[in-house]
C-alpha cells in the first residue's frame, strides 16, 4: 500500500484516481474500505473544488475491516471489522480532547480529509477510496451485528445527533422533534425512539408522513398546516433542526417548551434570533457536530443493542457524480452509500 | 384610597401627580408602598414617553406594607410587610401559568405598569407611588429579616438573574461567571455565591475589581486583558452578561464550557451569532426576563435565609430624575431606590 484506488472531486467531477497512503507507523491501523456514506459535506466539498480548491478524495463515515497493523498496535487484528469517522488525529491534551471531545479539538482535529497530518503535514484524502491508514485510537472497532453498509453513516450523521440527543438528557418522558427526515434527522428518529423518548417529526412535505412514522416516529407535524404547529406551541423538550436550508428560528423556537432546547445541526452559518424568543420560556439555542471518540463508542454499541442503523441506498462506487446529484435535490431515502469495495 | 400621589413619566420629566386606585375587589390587597427600586425598564419607559408616548408611572420592584384588603383576601392581612414585583395579574390557565411561570402568560402578562388590566381594561401604573392595588396571588409577604429598602430590588432584578441560575442548576460545583456588576450582576454574584458556586466577575473596568470581590465574587477577569481573557478560555458553566448594550457574543461564547450556557439578561434585542461559535463545545444560548410567582417566593425565602439583598443607595422620591440621570449614565452602586413613603 503506497497506492490505492480512490474516487477525487474534481473542477470535471469525480474522477477515479490513485491516491499515496502513506507506510505504517507504529500506531497506524491500515483498513480496506467497504462502505462509505454520502453526507452534506461532500457537497460543500464538491463546490469547494469546482471554485477553484485543489481536488480531494471525500468521504468520512465509513466500514471496512484491518488489512495491518503497526508493531504498536494492540486493540485491532488483521479482519477485525471497522469503522473510520470524520477526525483522524487530535492533539489529545487539551481540554476538549482531555473530555473524550477530539471532534471540538482546540488546536483543531485532523479532519479525515482536507486535514493537514500532525506527523507530516500531508493533506488527508477522505474514504472514498479502497483502503486508509489511520491511528489506532481513531479506529473504532465495529460491533458485531451490525450490517457494515447501514452502519458507515452512524460515523458522521449518527454521531451528530447522538452528541446532542445524549448531552441534553434524551430519553423515556422527551417530547422530542425532529426537523427534517433526511441523513440526520432519519437516524435522529431512529434513535430517539430506541433512547424511548416520543418523537414527533417536523416536515415541510405531507408525503413524508408516512415514511416518517415508518421509522418510528410517533407523530408528524406539517409545518404548513398552521393549526397543527398552533397544537404543538411550547411542547418539545428537544428539537433538533436537520434541515440544511437556513433555520426559521423563530417559528422553531415557538414549539420548544419551558427551559427547552433548539439544536441546529444542518445549516452552519451566521443567525440571527430574536433574545426575546429565548426569554420567554427561558429556551436555549445550541448545536453540536460530528462526535468524539468516547460517544462514537457508546453510539456504536447503542444500536448493536437496540438494532439501529441508517436506512441506506447503496450505489456502485462509480455513480458516485449520481449520489452526490441526488443528495444536491434531495432524492434520498435516508442515506446514500458507496460500495467502495471495487476500489481495493 | 381613589387617588394617590405618584411621580409620573413625562416628556418635561418626572412630575408629581396623582393616580386613580380602583377600588377593591373581593381578591385585592391595597399596599403603601415604602420603597421602589429604578430599573432599566423605567428608563426605556422615559424614552418611548419622550418620544411621543403616554405619560405613565413607572416602577415594578417595590416593597411596602397592606394598608386593606378585599373581603376575599385570606393570605394577608393589614399591617403584613409586603412586595410587588413586575406582573399584577396574568390568565392562570395556560401552560406557562400553570408551570408558575406568570412571567410568560400565553394571553401575555399584566405588566405593573404601561398594562392592561383584564377586568376594566384601564392602563396600569406604577409603582413609584404612595399606594397601589394589586390582586392578592400577585402580592408577596415580604420574609422577616430582609431590611424593605434593599429587599425592593429583588422583585425584578433579583428574580431575573435567579430564575436562570435555578433553571441552570447553578451550585456547588458550577463554574459561574457574571458579566457587569450593576442592578442585575452584583445579585448575580451574591445569589450565585450564596447558592456555592465558584463566581467570576467579566469587566471592562479594571477599577470595578475591588468592588465585584467585596460583593463575594471570587475571581475578577478584566475583558481588555487578553491574557487574563485566554486563561479562562472553556471555563465557565454558565455565563449571565447582565450589561445592557449589545453582547460581543462570539467573545462571551469563547469562555464557555462543553456543553455550558450563555445567558443573556441585559440587551433584548436581535443578535447575531455564528453556529459554529455554538457547535464548537455544545454551547447554549438563552435568556430570561423577571420571574413567575414561584420563584419569586423561593427567591425571597432563600435571601432571608442567606442575608442576600440588592447594595442600594436610597434617594427621595423627589430625587426620581436624578436617579433616571445615574443609571443612564452607569453611576449605580449597584441599585438605586426610591424612599416612596412621603408620597403616601
Amino acid at each position: 500500500m503506497p497506492t490505492t484506488s480512490a474516487l477525487q472531486l474534481t473542477a470535471a467531477g469525480v474522477v477515479r484516481t490513485r491516491v499515496r497512503r502513506r507506510e505504517l507507523r507504529p500506531d497506524d491501523v491500515a483498513v480496506a474500505v467497504a462502505f462509505c456514506g454520502v453526507c452534506g459535506t461532500d457537497l460543500h466539498a464538491r463546490d469547494a473544488v469546482r471554485a477553484g480548491g485543489e481536488p480531494v478524495v471525500p468521504g468520512h463515515e465509513a466500514t471496512g475491516s484491518v488489512v495491518a497493523v503497526g508493531e504498536a498496535v494492540t486493540s485491532l487484528a488483521v479482519g477485525d471489522a471497522v469503522a473510520v469517522g470524520n477526525v483522524v488525529d487530535s492533539c489529545g491534551t487539551c481540554p476538549m480532547c482531555r473530555a473524550g471531545q477530539e471532534n471540538f479539538c482546540e488546536r483543531f482535529p485532523t479532519l479525515t480529509y482536507g486535514g493537514v497530518d500532525p506527523v507530516d503535514g500531508s493533506t488527508t484524502q477522505g474514504l472514498w477510496s479502497g483502503a486508509v491508514v489511520v491511528r489506532e485510537t481513531f479506529v473504532h472497532r465495529l460491533p458485531a451485528g451490525l450490517d457494515p453498509a447501514a452502519a458507515a453513516p452512524l460515523l458522521c450523521a449518527g454521531v451528530t445527533v447522538w452528541e446532542p440527543l445524549r448531552a441534553l438528557g434524551v430519553g423515556p418522558g422527551t417530547e422530542l422533534a425532529v426537523s427534517g427526515v433526511g441523513g440526520l434527522g432519519h437516524l435522529a428518529v431512529r434513535l430517539g425512539v430506541a433512547l424511548g423518548a416520543r418523537v414527533t417529526v417536523l416536515t415541510r412535505t405531507p408525503a413524508k408522513t408516512a415514511d416518517a412514522l415508518a421509522l418510528g416516529a410517533h407523530a408528524v407535524v406539517v409545518t404548513s398546516d398552521e393549526a397543527a404547529v398552533a397544537a404543538v406551541r411550547g411542547r418539545f423538550d428537544v428539537v433538533l433542526d436537520t434541515t440544511p436550508r437556513a433555520p426559521d428560528l423563530a417559528s422553531l423556537l415557538r414549539v420548544v417548551a419551558l427551559d427547552g432546547t433548539l439544536c441546529v445541526l444542518g445549516a452552519l452559518e451566521r443567525v440571527e434570533v430574536d433574545v426575546l424568543d429565548l426569554l420567554v420560556g427561558r429556551k436555549r439555542l445550541t448545536s453540536g457536530g460530528s462526535g468524539g471518540l468516547r460517544s462514537t463508542r457508546e453510539l456504536l454499541a447503542f444500536c448493536a443493542q437496540h438494532g439501529v442503523a441508517a436506512q441506506v441506498q447503496v450505489l456502485p462506487a462509480g455513480r458516485a457524480d449520481e449520489a452526490l446529484e441526488r443528495l444536491e435535490r434531495g432524492d434520498v431515502r435516508h442515506r446514500l452509500v458507496l460500495d467502495t469495495r471495487e476500489l481495493a
